[in-house]
């Protein structure tokens, strides 16, 4: 199993990130190695995308992991938290995106930041976005996630100046094909400077936030 | 060649449907034919996607023909035009959507509707859209036409009760693809009751304001 | 979790559509959350796409909730129903696109239609449709339902002018690809004036089919 | 150059197929040397795909090659015809698909078929098509070529017993996608029995008729 | 129920085709209706893809319907069988496309044919398939199963004079995708008049020989 | 021609973005037109993927335009130019991607940045990348433009901590699709933090860029 | 059951190769008559992406077979092993990669090479590749298995001269669309001279380096 | 210009490879320009798809270097040519892979091969092939070149024991779909060991190819 594992310890030092394992396809077996290893190291470390048979094996192992369910998320505090960053808009078109929302929240909370959360304002209903954009505008970096047709994103990014980026979800049927149409949507948004990620990747998004947050210096 | 046509001349006795010919692939040999018969039978007629080329040598023959040139629509009035059937609204998202929305533009007219256009009011700049709203509300049926994202379709029909459509444009680059994004966008769109059509047919979204919106009788 | 709900309760003032909830990627908590509100509030809701366990719980819990199976939709009344709309037809190829057209059948009820239902009349067997056409030619909107190529919708637009929608069903195997067979036909259909929706879709048509019927006055 | 081409001189005695080139993506001198191979044989081909240039060239250099323009077909008689094989009908929706049919007629002519051409008899108009059935069926194969969402082809399999083959053809725009939507509608038709061949290949499916109807013997 | 269930009992008598029954989607409450329907009318008829839950359902209400467990065919027999049509050969590449070959075969006696099976015959070792082509030659049609490439559809196109179908499977993985791999190299295939149908249609290529072998007059 | 332009005068104010004019589908009076009303508003403005041909109108009819030939951009300057934002590193795998690289260039000096180029660094030849390292790292943005396999964005992303965002390039032929290989190959990138553009977007990169540097005030 | 299988006992002889047994969509019966066959040949073979189930059951019957669960492979031992062929080295990109790069590893157990595992080396950090570089490079060919984009391949091609295979794996989400990104990438990598195999093809990949290593001879 | 050019000098040194150049979509003054380094630095280098008019512009100022117009290829001599590898076999289906088997045999000489062309060699005709087999078993490495569907690699897979790699090329029609049909059958060939490279890329698979036979040390 050992020699299957080969963490990257020199990331933090080379670019300032922690360890983000995507839990996924991995056995329970090598997620238990990557706990010890990064436990021993004393190190944190943030699994994404683990199911809960699995969370369970390793959460009862190591007491300092705790799990998500909502968010598919293992967070493994070995050593003390990340500072300050400031506080990010975590903004959705409906309910149906809260799953990869809360990924993005844990992975928020993992890397110092505050954040704030705008749920259910699709582009269907106007005014409940409209409402809120005194306060989204507050925000160091806003992420905006929606599913189906992704519209939510073209919308709010031709009203705020900050960085803006948009995570298409998987919600929707037919021809929404597993996130295609809103990432395709938001790639192709007529509102200028919106980035986007791959489909489901709230861990990402707020990765990328952390390149344009870097940690305030107190 | 006379047996390469076939009209279904009792197209509109069935259905009130006018003869539309699709120009783009029929040679100028068989739209000449076409309105030969047309005209021998005293009928009216719409041709679209006709080139500029072809326009010209059937323009040049029959004097009741006229090509407009940016909706690539030849109209043959061999016959008293269509009685009324009120107005719609033809919304774009940009100014390169002009061709696809005059298209649709010259179908109206052929078809005895009033059109009002509302043209580049795109979503990035929502204020553009939502001083039209008043207007676009009183007309019977509204077209919207949009390409990359299209997302001016969802925002439009989550303030609007009348009838909309949505025509996606080939306008966009990369995975606009051709208006796929576009077209797929409408079809995921969270607004509820809106209709699609094949990307770029403006004409065949009026054919359909059509069967809505049956002629007046005085 | 009520930070997750955000009901759009203007809709029906600013547009005339009820709430009509997607249910597939809900959790059961956020649908009896969203029930809640609802009832509180005075108002009919439509839920769709409701697994049998998730309907369970809720309908165990609100008495004026009900279920239909088939249709996989929850209908709520907790308001008195919307007035009438007339009649609409509900057409499908085979009988494999039942649930969707029962689908349908819900949202139509629900919205005020009422309902006629021509079942399995796919092309493959003229005959079936065509002895219906004279009562379906008397509906105010035709809605089509097919699977596998979705000729059903083409040959009918050519035969009535009402309006006429195409609902694909994700119903075939092979390149029918989950309903993008049936989908492409109906777009690039040769009848004039068909329009479509997403896969799957009949809630959608049936909203679209209210955009075109508003409420009689009585 | 002679190194590039090995003709199958061998099919013919064992399958029963003359030699058939593909000459979309062949040199005008790669074609100069078939038809002197073929010529210096003893042998027809038939040519499909050339272009009016590389045609000219051809034909200047052989006195026994035919070139027919619509169909972008050269034909090589360079030996007695073939035989008697009976009638096939070609069918197809629009004017636009008559290229497509005219290839597959010189294809029959150079094989020994007797052709019956029933032209823009698309289901938007059933009647159009309904008055030639009794005709269609008295071929002993019948070939329907069509583009858009090419129903066609299902309708008339559902009223024919005999083979039938469809060649789903290029026209169209949008979601058409240069024949796919044609060609997925008829692998997923709902009438049982119907053949089909790649996008275009008219050629293709008189050789699949000529294995159906092998020669007669006098 | 029976509003759903419209059996086109005209199709024997105009086109000379039984009832087949596509069970996938179907419910087993629609299964049993049509198998009463057609039990009372005294006709045959062929379910296909029937999964075995349903099947036993089925069989125990109905003595003279019988199961398949491989070709996951129920076959009804409540009228004397078909006439004699002859002998189709079915072949397929590999071990894994046998249920396919299997679901053939059901639909080959269900008509009236002989068969004769040539398995694991793929062109990775040629000599499999060259030493089996005497016999196949004398078969009146040909079927060819494949998954992977599906090279083997082209390999024997060029090696028999008969009529050939290719019924690419969806055997494979990766690229091959559900059959897609298989499906395309047929219809590209360079060997001439090659004819396909929709991934694992097994049945409807057993239905097109039908047509091309009517039932032998005695 | 008035009606077809609806320029968005308030996004300066609304969320500090010029008008940055689509060039692509415009017709040159469209183009003339927007020329027009900037210049009479005293705006800037910069248009993207203007041909030759139509530029040449252009430049010849307004003093304060520009036009750079390999980025295709026209650039007006109607106004005093925008302050300083800091410095970008361009960064490009290989000299058939210079073209995006100088649109992007265009767009920068527009919007006020300095800009460093590195180009023809791709992974192939690693050294060329790692020695250039020290001064990527010194920039507040980085922009990585890649075709083909667009691997240099995930290499260059796991080895600078400063934001970074790729332009997948339409550089590559076969499976490199338009693009869609590179496209695909940034947002599945195993480095973290990577943000991604619609293919060939060079102009929307720097526009985001400018969000997360907004104008340094002096 | 007999008349299902068809082993190419002659392969061996004509071109060096064993038997490769795709176990997926097999039934354990056409499986348990396989390993019957091999047996009284007296014969080795490999059975790749055999469930544990169905291993269970083979492994029962037959003493000579063992399964690795992780590469899901059976390895049936009837003869004496194969020779030497020397060492290659398989280097995955992640832990993910895991299991295909272990059905390489029993495969070229399988066929007499000695193997070294590289693995979690992806290029998100270089480090760790870098420093396994010289070890590398001895071997006599190199597979690299990368799933998400696939880069490492591209980055060990352009530093090292030796054979290289690329596997994409079917690990990542959204675009990586099972495998598709890390393939295309493969295949249009800027480093020349790497081939690639099918999607998860750890076998294949094997197989071909057995191509380029024949059995050294003692 | 010279910033945007970075020859990668370091790449003979390292991994034995000389420069290949990309030249479809460089511009002349960038082609000129690595020219000019090449031949400052005594370097040999290969242009690949470049066309007549830029070949004739570099030719005119390069003396050493020489173009050949059917495999689109330049070859720059300013260095001894490369020592000797041995044989290779090109192979290909039809005449019309022609063009990209002279752009493996243009790098095949670069390199330092011998090469033996069997051209024209399809499956559709059996015997071509099988009496070329004991000719190309003589071969180090055998590349098949081959569109539409690509069967030929799988065949000559299974009948030699050599290395060998697949080249799809982009000639076809329909679901050939530009090389993919083609590509998607080698990847998924039942035949063992086959490796396979991008659409077109005859270049690639001859530098695959200098992998696997280095020079031969006199």
């Amino acid at each position: 199993m050992k020699e299957e594992i080969n963490l990257d310890f020199d990331r933090d030092k080379r670019i300032g990130q922690p360890e983000i394992i995507y839990g996924e396809s991995k056995s329970v077996e090598q997620l238990l190695e990557i706990a010890l290893q990064l436990s021993e190291a004393g190190r944190n470390g943030l699994y994404t995308r683990v199911s809960e048979e699995k969370a369970a094996v390793v959460c009862n192992q190591f007491s300092d992991i705790e799990y998500n369910s909502v968010a598919k998320c293992l967070s493994q505090k070995s050593a003390p938290p990340f500072g300050e960053r400031g506080e990010i808009a975590l903004v959705c078109g409906g309910t149906s995106d809260i799953p990869i929302l809360r990924e993005a929240e844990c992975t928020a909370d993992f890397l110092g930041f505050d954040t704030k959360v705008y749920a259910d304002v699709g582009v269907a209903g106007l005014d409940r976005l409209l409402k809120c954009l005194p306060d989204i505008r507050k925000a160091k970096v806003v992420i905006v996630f929606a599913g189906f047709e992704g519209a939510l994103a073209s919308v709010l990014a031709g009203q705020i100046s900050v960085p803006i980026i948009g995570v298409p979800t998987s919600v929707g049927y037919g021809v929404a094909a597993g996130g295609m149409a809103a990432l395709n949507a938001m790639l192709t948004s007529c509102s200028n400077g919106l980035l986007v990620t791959n489909i489901d990747n709230g861990c990402g998004a707020v990765m990328a936030a952390a390149r344009i947050c870097p940690l305030m210096t107190k």
